[in-house]
């Protein structure tokens, strides 16, 4: 019986995670769980199924409110889990006496911290958040050798690469192919791409996943973060992680090894697989839950250089991928504050690496990190960024060229 | 320093597995060769670079020729390499004091008697003749169990089906999916392929082989034969055994384990990747005589269901695969001779699935065979496929309808 706690149980990887567990009740022991706040009667009824420990809500006025929804909906048998909040409450959830994995479901800079505190005490993690190695990799992946604590990845592309590393070292690798759909704008001109709107960037041709990753996908800024991510988890160089555009994404990623074979993970675009597989990791166990594929059906696999040019984002990660300072946290945050602001329609698309490349150029950065810098690093970039889309956004009323 | 000796040394797989291993004197040390008798000239190189300790040649007559030839050419250094002869020449090879591992690179049922005294010495084999386990999968597997020795596959399909269970067992496998390119008929219409000269047959796309394994493509029999193989091989019921067509050769096969995920493993179509990878397993070595796969530069891989109508040797294969008898082994007798009638002009392309299917169903099928079981139904299905195509032969001088 694996123990675990979910971080961020109301969004996709959240429900994804719980569905696997509810399917395997005699393997996985859910016993604490952490979610977003505008979704407290989803979180009910998941306190109610899975009857963790511990529960923790973001705001101290959630906390009442969540005990009211247990009170009228519940059968009684839910009044044993604690209820906690904030970030305080993330970090108590991460960290329940006896867990085996933490999964790692939130969005953002918010999984750094409550990953940290598991690692610490050599807990598994299931890392879903690619924020935390992007953004504080250098201090997360020594704590995490220092105290014999695994990662493994949920990202699908990272999923692919570990699994295709299965019994193999770093010293095999010649070479990671990381794949990417490239977006709803693959197909796009650099000119087409100027005039996209929100719900454009917002169609992923096969992925069903939260906004700001959607938004991260068609500027390809999520193939950028994956970079760093991956830089982190199998200790490689840039020069050895190439990007190749798969249209499909059905070859999630692939390993080259110095012998020049590649091994490869495919499957259907269903996160399930890579949450399945991180759930039981070492092991494989059987589910119909993971959707077959099958080759002969898809009948076409396509695969393509990225158009840097176009991916400006993509241009701008990979070069602040070769750094080892707080320019990649920053990176982050800025991506983070301004893929909100072109969602709540303050920007334009094609501006998003613009006002990424201004906040960089402005960052003083800091070489061997500690996690307090990185914090630091963070909140100064978050307010950057936000002073810089804020004054486009008074800018943006005046009539344009 | 690994101890080889190698069977079939002049041949494709031979001079390919000699080629690596002049690459790596410090890891690889040639022991043993046997080679076929129209390349005496190739042979005497071979020995001369590798100066092995034992050379075998097919016949009796053919030893003074060759000690002719090392001392017409020889420098003096390679008279300490002892010629034998024949059947009894090729398992002397194989069986060699201090071997390490025993590649089988010759083709048909020759490799079946020195593979088995190998690995009741429990030798590692490196096995690129496939005969061996599709005549006498019963029989060879239980003794490698027996004596702990490894067979490691060189055809690349069961190569890449053998790197994509690196760490895995066969419990872990929900189904593989053997890749085969359709070889030269794959977009020809039945109707074509009655007129397929042997010309057109011995054109295949991708790789580039001898003439008998050219000819099996081409009818799909060396996928039907590579089913029974990969069942013995991964100890599978033919039921998890999926024929998938690749036209590129890229995807050189794969594993669907029970979770959903496929692992799979990729290459250029290039057999020195697999022997590479044989001759070093456990570990990964280095190389850059491996070509490189550029997934982007191929741009597309296409996948689909092969047409059992149209290739009836396939569909036979896997009828004869489920069987646990001789059949097998007549199978692939037959259609070595049959194979060769129409090589030598002496049947049409279409016929060959007849042929074969006559001389199964005039086999009385024996289960739980020995191994003097099988190669006395060898002989037998050759001399009856033999008395077939001769008869056939005679008969093709009528006029057709």
């Amino acid at each position: 019986m694996k123990k675990i706690s979910l971080l961020g149980s109301t969004g996709s990887i959240g429900r994804q995670t719980l569905d696997i567990a509810a399917a395997h009740p005699d393997k996985i022991k859910v016993i604490g769980l952490a979610a977003g706040g505008k979704t407290l009667p989803l979180l009910a009824d998941q306190v109610r199924i899975f009857q963790p420990e511990l529960v923790s809500v973001p705001k101290e006025e959630d906390v009442p409110r969540l005990k009211d929804l247990l009170e009228k909906r519940g059968d009684g048998t839910s009044t044993k889990t604690k209820i906690t909040f904030g970030e305080t409450g993330l970090v108590e959830v991460a960290t329940i006496s006896g867990i085996d994995t933490l999964v790692t479901g939130v969005v953002g800079f918010l999984g750094v911290k409550p990953t940290y505190e598991a690692l610490k005490l050599g807990t598994t993690v299931a890392l879903a958040n690619k924020e935390t190695l992007v953004a504080a990799g250098s201090v997360i992946m020594p704590l995490a050798r220092k105290h014999g604590a695994k990662i493994v990845p949920v990202d699908s592309e990272h999923s692919a690469i570990f699994q295709s590393l299965s019994g193999y070292t770093p010293a095999d690798i010649e070479c990671i192919l990381l794949t990417g759909s490239g977006g709803p704008f693959r197909t796009w001109t650099k000119d087409q791409i100027r005039f996209a709107t929100v719900d454009d960037a917002l169609q992923h041709p096969n992925w069903s996943m939260g906004p700001k990753i959607t938004i991260d996908s068609a500027t390809m800024m999520n193939k950028g973060l994956e970079i760093i991510e991956a830089r982190w988890l199998f200790d490689l160089p840039v020069e050895k992680i190439h990007v190749v555009l798969h249209a499909q994404s059905i070859l999630h990623s692939a390993v080259q090894f110095v012998d020049g074979s590649v091994i490869g993970q495919l499957g259907m675009p269903d996160m399930r697989l890579p949450i399945h597989y991180a759930l039981f990791h070492p092991d494989r166990i059987a589910t119909q839950r993971v959707p077959r594929l099958n080759l002969a059906e898809i009948g076409q696999l396509s695969f393509e250089e990225p158009d840097y040019d176009k991916f400006r984002c993509l241009k701008i990660a990979k070069e602040v991928a070769r750094e080892d300072t707080t320019l990649a946290c920053v990176l982050n945050a800025a991506n983070e504050v301004i893929v909100q602001a072109f969602l709540n329609g303050s920007i334009n698309f094609h501006t998003i690496p613009d006002y990424i490349k201004r906040v960089l150029d402005r960052h003083a950065a800091q070489s061997n990190p500690t996690l307090e810098d990185i914090l630091e690093a963070d909140k100064w970039a978050r307010k950057e960024a936000l002073a810089l889309v804020e004054g486009k956004s008074a800018v943006r009323q005046a009539p344009r060229r």
